[in-house]
């Protein structure tokens, strides 16, 4: 199974699981705050701060689902238990019956309003305040110029 | 909801959101590949990654869990989804009755012999091959520093 594989040397490698296993704890331990002690979904939180992002807290499904990088099947079902919840409404396009909008409600803005100073408050503890700031512009420009990438792969 | 919180500065704000996204897109990526050329998930790949770095093949589920910063239930669910496709067997402890084993299976070693590659190639073309070394190395540190402030706060 070698034959012409260019594997990852030592220090790519550590680097590499380092990556993806900073990610998996950090926005495991975020995702589990946001839900002890504001009882949303580290889903709802994106879905809610998407809303509040556009004028008038709306947006299609389709939008948010490229924008979360989602299924739309699934942001479909996610968005349907969230109305269950009352944090947003559904709104059909007079225009396009088939393009739904995902509008935020009052309960929705007081959730995110309510959970918003504690994720920052963990955003800064537990990553942001470890890093320098030389370190954090480099991760901003890797992240930048690596998503950049991945979009010109899917043009 | 302003008062006494510390909110991000946009420069912060910047970084975080981008390195959240590079993530989603990267891990969204890789999973998309291996799923289409391998039929493994990318949870399989992480289990057959972690059996295959240990004596015999084989780990305490409950090991595993915590190496994958799974809750354990989750992480029996899915072994018993491997044991069913052949990737993995379950072994009971002679001592404990309560301690299972999975252990990795001949078809299970062939699964991630055959997606290793395609898997190294996308994480370089990806990933790798648009971060200079000084990048990668800070990346790597920070990852580690960060990942070890978590190991204390569990403590």
């Amino acid at each position: 199974m070698t034959d012409g594989v260019n594997w990852l040397t030592a220090e790519e490698q550590h680097a590499w699981r380092s990556f993806v296993r900073l990610h998996e704890r950090l926005i495991g331990r975020l995702a589990h705050l946001l839900q002890t002690e504001s009882r949303l979904s580290a889903t709802d939180y994106a879905v809610l701060v998407n809303l509040t992002d556009v004028p008038d807290g709306r947006r299609q499904y389709q939008d948010l689902a490229r924008a979360l990088e989602w299924e739309k099947s699934r942001m479909s079902h996610h968005i349907t238990r969230m109305i269950g919840r009352g944090l947003v409404t559904r709104e059909e396009s007079p225009r396009d019956g088939r393009a739904a909008y995902a509008v935020i409600t009052e309960a929705g803005r007081e959730a995110i309003a309510a959970a918003a100073p504690l994720h920052v408050q963990a955003v800064r503890s537990l990553f942001l305040d470890h890093l320098t700031p030389a370190e954090l512009r480099t991760l901003a420009e890797i992240s930048v110029r690596v998503v950049e990438k991945l979009d010109e792969n899917d043009a």
